[in-house]
């Protein structure tokens, strides 16, 4: 992406200070997530369909049916948009007007190709893979030459990609610090419950390592 | 939105077993959630914001600065998507090729309109205060005449929405079943954790119920 496009497409608005560039703090919001809402346009009307995702590098990549409506606009190399956002909190503060959440979120611009080479395509899907459960793509049976050629991958580079991140406690008016109300942030975090066996299970099998170790946090 | 519309923008791809367009379906996931995507393009160039929202009836309002570049473009008649996901579990498969995640999300198609009734705009903010946690629009300082003037609040109105689902265990190839591989699925929960007091409190304060009692379940 050009610095001209990065000016007009990428920067921030109103708020600069909430606005993070650099790769170290895109990737950490990329590998700590595992859903993306993707944009695009078809005939004026934009959609926005969510869909796992993994990251290699500088590359973002979602698989789907290779029927799918979205795979196949996508790869026609229409623009498209990616969001990745970690919801941490509510910010309550003591106006109404100062409520906020505190987040992490990455947006992407850019245009989607399609990957053609076979090598790539398994690392992708393992890739996202991993992304969504570490250790899972170890465990299980991989894709055989018929599912592979009725999947598609697509991959997007990281180039159109910025940050934004709020954090901390409130921010309330001077006058209001004084008012006999509670504020502060209320942590919201993603946790696994009690993992539910498959009731087509012909046999007893220990929970895998991918299940027992599963975490966000990276 | 016409029979027409509906058939050419918000009818399903190749797994109509997974799409609903019943109100209630819709609005139970629509009450459980509170961030939405929210798709627009400019220039050809689509953004997916994410941002938080309030339901009342068949309507959703989001706010903003009134200075938000989001909010003026979208209050400008521009097609626009607003995507709310929740996502249940994963999906763990035999193979690779059949995992999957549980998930409930509304996609609404339409167009945003700026709401100028003041009336309609403190209701609007009061359902996206409720939205986020019930309750602490009651326990919190009311938006004054100027903070009004600042936001921005717009509705979309529900018509365009159409959901999609998936429950349930994995679905394998019948061959697959018989392979030493545990499968199932890993529940994920929203789960607030302990509340921070912000450290700009000048006197000790119960915490509020709005805070004792936040629940996503609806």
């Amino acid at each position: 992406m050009t610095d001209k496009l990065l000016t007009a497409r990428t920067k921030l608005g109103r708020l600069p200070d909430r606005g993070r560039h650099d790769r170290e703090t895109i990737h950490r919001i990329l590998d700590e997530a595992f859903l993306c809402h993707v944009g695009f346009s078809v005939d004026g009307q934009p959609f926005v369909i969510p869909t796992g995702y993994g990251r290699k590098g500088e590359t973002l990549y979602i698989h789907g049916s290779a029927a799918s409506r979205m795979l196949r606009n996508l790869q026609k190399g229409t623009p498209a948009c990616f969001t990745v956002t970690l919801v941490d909190g509510l910010v309550l503060a003591r106006s109404a007007f100062h409520h906020s959440m505190n987040y992490r979120s990455v947006v992407v611009l850019g245009t989607a190709t399609l990957v053609e080479n076979s090598a790539e395509k398994v690392e992708a899907l393992r890739a996202i893979s991993e992304q969504i459960i570490a250790g899972r793509w170890d465990e299980v049976r991989h894709p055989t030459e018929q599912e592979l050629k009725a999947t598609s991958v697509l991959r997007l580079d990281l180039s159109g990609a910025s940050a934004k991140i709020r954090t901390g406690p409130p921010k309330d008016d001077e006058e209001d610090y004084s008012l006999p109300i509670w504020a502060g942030v209320l942590p919201l975090v993603m946790t696994p419950g009690m993992p539910l066996v498959d009731p087509g299970m012909k046999f007893d099998a220990e929970l895998p390592a991918s299940v027992k170790n599963y975490s966000r946090s990276r």
